[in-house]
């Protein structure tokens, strides 16, 4: 019983997100194929299977759609969101009525494929730089709609969240600068503006910058687009006394050696714009 | 004016996601950065321009989002949705309020990067097969939610859609054949009870199973992994009868093998579940 | 077992409706009748009763109705939807709290009784050319907001479902074959554009337009307002290549002859768009 | 400028309820047909025409489904709700874009059918009873979450507003009578209970239940289900204490005798549950 | 069991509002405190507790606000709406998850609040004509969205409901009056036009006026702003004919003397746009 | 122009809630007695006019209201949010049709009053503690779903906002503490699963719990409930390293002995969940 455990979705939230996505995919019509093709009343068996190694995210959108179609559904999880999967693995045992199981099947693997992706593009990225003390934060470049489960999912897969939106923390970027002539007078409108309870964050692209902006009671800098080289300076200048966030395009490649330069965070866009899915399967067994 | 010209979302649809978007990117405080660090009336001139090459889609949502939070801020287009981008070139001008310019930025970048990677994506694949006949399709391994959208860029990529739903035609896959007890009782449960206005497809996988459903007055087949040897022994033994369509995790390198079999569709997951974000920027230029 | 008994309506859409009915007859001061007359904790058996004969429809909005303003109230179902009923026949038998009766009576019996009548005018027409192959369907034509249930309440009658929008099916109507210039041009343009998942049916006021359209690869023909004699020699002139359906004012008296051509299906707005309401009662029985 | 003009259906709830319809019909992948077969830019005048006799109600419906589509398409009234039509009348003139006009066409004619089906009945029997001081008004027996817009229909025809729900006036009928232990008890709770803004009618089935009524100072009551001789009994009875309204199944053939006997209101459910459609069509009249 | 007992809120708008105001405290982050600092799986144990003395409404909200967030939380309520309670009262013991009670708190803690506090200032002044026979009722004055659960609130203190909104009884005020030209044309115009289930009553500010306003069979009179001599003789003027109702800016102070000139009800805005509200705290007691 | 002019309310939420608040008023059956007695042509004049001093918020809201009516009503603001106002200024010019000015008025002054009635409350303990350096801030006890509209009427009244939710801050509070084990244990958690983005505060009761407190690196302290002296000496004992924040129930006399203690905030919960409306009205000054 610790308190860092993944945080559950909300159920609200996750019930919306899942009939919104039922009703994409059933319409008015409703699921033709099932109803002409299968019997009323009849009963399967059904697991959802890793069909790669992956990090699992979504199992309660995966519980949500098959109950959304019929309460009456067993739904048997064999791991929790943030597991490691390996390829032939079952995670969900399904046993009810037929035709709720394969009508629900597509929108249970979209959620699972999709958020599974994003936590295993995280873990990889996370793996990947485990000796050091970075830790590997998203963006506000989600998909629109889904950003709450896409930031659960990064969180499944080892990393952290930066900021949810717009409305819960000061970050000024480049543009922000140059249409507020400078970074001085950027930060100093900033500090004279924001709330007590919020923290500001000032992007740099070069150390001239970094400097100016350490100048001010700031919280954290984000070091856009530096080198290696460049970004081991920039944590020799901070040392330590804001929070030092590199970015710019960082791939699986790149990022150890980033890591290796001492800064405290690392944001990745790319872990959930365009992470690919992870895939699964749902095997029909047998019937009842 | 041709029929076949791209046909635009409706916008009632394209205005309630860039309201949801914008919601979720605004929260109930709002743009704490712009509101503390951009002056109140500060204009600003932007271009949204490629940074790496690709197929646009989602021109429509990023005219949107800026319009939604100032329906005074001019948004001028130098392309339309299926056009091909190069680095560097400007695909949209603005003008207007700094700060509803800014504030609206990352919820049109993240709807014109998610689906100009489909269409891109899709574009690539069409062009690799295209001295064949077959055509590219998408499936129903969507962002839930944003399906609407995500077919459109499959259509900007110069692929075609499959079925939208589970409720606009009839794919007896294979879960269905088990369970009602083989692909003959599935077929013959299809024309039964299916509507006229319905096609019906059938997937196999062996070609005796291809027999079995050509046996029957279907509209299409789904030769779902096969090889390519397979699929062109299909093709023969199909003979045009019914329209014909390979799947199974199809990619950019398997896709002209495929294609050469002489299959009418190749069906592809990977477009709409997997294609990595187009990257675009939105570069300040000046104030007005 | 069998796969053609009529499919339940989805939970989530008769919840839906139903809270939107209820929301519509309640208002923000709720059933001042019973607040003020029935006493508060007053149980309540009663029935609902058929007052006239036909063919019952809807009867899941009925349970819904009683329940979305009492889970506990008993609601026991002596007939599914689709069922014959004879005046004075009980269809459900209904125990609870007084007050939550009586406030959802009107809502259930509206459902119910605009649903049924819709089921009894399928039936009845259904009923006039039983000795025929024709089948009866529905078109586009019904109350805006109620397809989903009307497509339903007209296959309990015995129908069968047309298109259900604009989005599942071509049709080609007089209207586009005029500004589309002509049958040819207008199915040739079909056939290019249509996804290979799309039927297309193409409406014909002569035999000359009939034989134009058949020269082309399509699904079926709409034989618009024609007299049966010109019904049957189309119908010859089709010879089975094509799906026939005959359309244009189809009552319950005009029928029977069109049936006797031996087209495939009769389309009838009529049982959507003008079927009189069955009428239903609730009877009070006695208190607990 | 007269304060008994038909009042205006309220903008926001037209907006809404063509929004739905449209969402109906259009679904996920649009209107189809128009898009394979009308060339994008062809334009398109037409014309809405009666094809039978009747009252017309809806027309803001009518004008809000081809503007939810493209706001730029012109379209011009030559009637109001209200007005008497005749077969082959004119009543709008659309001139604009063809693929918007045809793809919300059956969306504005199912609204303006249904509800001049409702004004057109409703203007029947306020015709037929014309000669007495009678009103015609409806009833709760409304079409589910089409209320607002049946009660307009009603009024267009000629008609008068009963409650337009539970919340807005006591009407105590057989089912609350029973359960509260007979008409004085129920009336005793009501005057204890009513607020001291809503009225109080009370459903009597015999003059002897009239007399038990009238001894409570009531503002009306429902005289259900009598003869006209027993009418007539009752309303010289009622003497003009209270406003006297007849109810019971009434139709066209029926009413005129009840008028006669001096009621001041006759409701009939039979307007707003079975009214059948008016007819009217889209005709295309030539591109622009 | 009494009809007079305080109607129950509908399930549905108690957890429609609690819905809504989780979502705009819980946003897409979620309880931020909670999750980092409470263990996932801690219990609690907690007590709402009245801190003053007043009158309770709003507990369906508070018990739905936990329920939303965990339905396996113990809600046990030691009081009614209505209900008098004194400082350190408790009224709702809870008990289970830890993060789910902290979380749901304050969403709780402000319907009640806000309720208890219109509540209780309803209770202060029907108290202080309590040897009256006027009775207190409330005002369109309410704070939007919340008219519901306010008009509740005060009927929970002991007040009575006037009009719900401008859709459930005629209300003549000054500026109808002065568009209309006049007294008499207004109330012509309403008596002309008004629906037979519907109230009229008509605002005056002089006898002169109220004797206009009497000429006409209206229902109820609102006699704004006199003092309460000129009440009085208005009271005596009306002699019982139609209902009398004081109003302007009623207070606490003010009332007592008003009621004494035996109008039958006097309104007051003050319960609902400006009633303090009442203080409640969750106070934690002992985990499980 | 300067960046710390109040933002403008968001125009989509501005809009959602006058259309909530709107359809709560005007319901289906509409604005009964503006129907009925006032000419449907008729124009007006009407002015919106402070009935008492104060300081005005809400400006957006009452424009809105109008035009969600009828968007040809000339709105002319001759005030901006934050303005104070004094009895008889006239903020608002309305010009048009008079059904809708009169329709809409409830809803614009029930916006405005309650709104302006939290500014002028912030605005006079803003006032009274004018000349020490502390700020007031607001609390989440604010009216449900109303939130961001009452963080407006802080910021107009002088004050600032701190959390808007769970979701955008950590405050710890005494039942954290409780559960968590103790002030040190909570903190410690807090800092460890606490995002790099997000401030934290602690509640502390006493200069103990201070002194444990400080001992970590957290952002602010909340000094609950404690008297004068004992804020100087907590002031002390801060110097100067996180920001101090006092609260308790503070009102308008206890608040300037606790702005001279050196606090940096000030929260106050009666500003948004007690302030009385500020009274307004809508004067008709003559026809066009």
């Amino acid at each position: 019983m610790t308190a860092n455990a993944l945080p559950r979705l909300p159920r609200a939230r996750v019930e919306e997100a899942v009939r919104i996505a039922l009703a994409e995919d059933l319409g008015d019509a409703g699921d033709l194929t099932s109803a002409a093709v299968l019997p009323e009343g009849a009963r399967a068996c059904a697991q959802i299977v890793a069909r790669e190694a992956g990090c699992v995210a979504g199992l309660d959108l995966v519980a949500a759609a098959f109950h959304a179609l019929d309460p009456a559904i067993d739904v048997t999880r064999h791991a929790s969101d943030g597991a490691a999967v390996s390829p032939g693995q079952i995670l969900v045992d399904i046993e009810g009525a037929a035709r709720a199981i394969l009508s629900a099947e597509r929108v249970a693997l979209n959620f699972l494929g999709h958020l599974s992706g994003i936590a295993s593009a995280t873990q990889s990225i996370v793996t990947a730089i485990s000796n050091h003390k970075a830790r590997i934060c998203c963006t506000r470049k989600t998909t629109p709609g889904l950003r709450i489960f896409e930031k659960h999912a990064v969180r499944a897969g080892g990393g952290v969240n930066h900021r949810f939106g717009l409305y819960d923390g000061i970050l000024i970027k480049d543009n922000h600068t140059a249409i507020a002539g400078g970074i001085g007078p950027a930060i100093e409108a900033a500090l004279a503006h924001a709330g007590h309870m919020v923290k500001i964050e000032v992007e740099v692209d070069t150390l001239d910058q970094l400097k100016q902006a350490l100048a001010y009671p700031i919280d954290a800098v984000l070091l856009d687009n530096m080198t290696p080289d460049q970004l081991s300076q920039a944590v020799k200048t901070i040392d330590g006394r804001v929070v030092s966030e590199a970015s710019g395009r960082v791939t699986l490649k790149t990022a150890p050696a980033i890591a290796a330069t001492g800064v405290d965070f690392i944001s990745v866009g790319w872990v959930t714009h365009s992470a690919p899915c992870l895939d699964f399967g749902l095997d029909y067994t047998s019937d009842d």
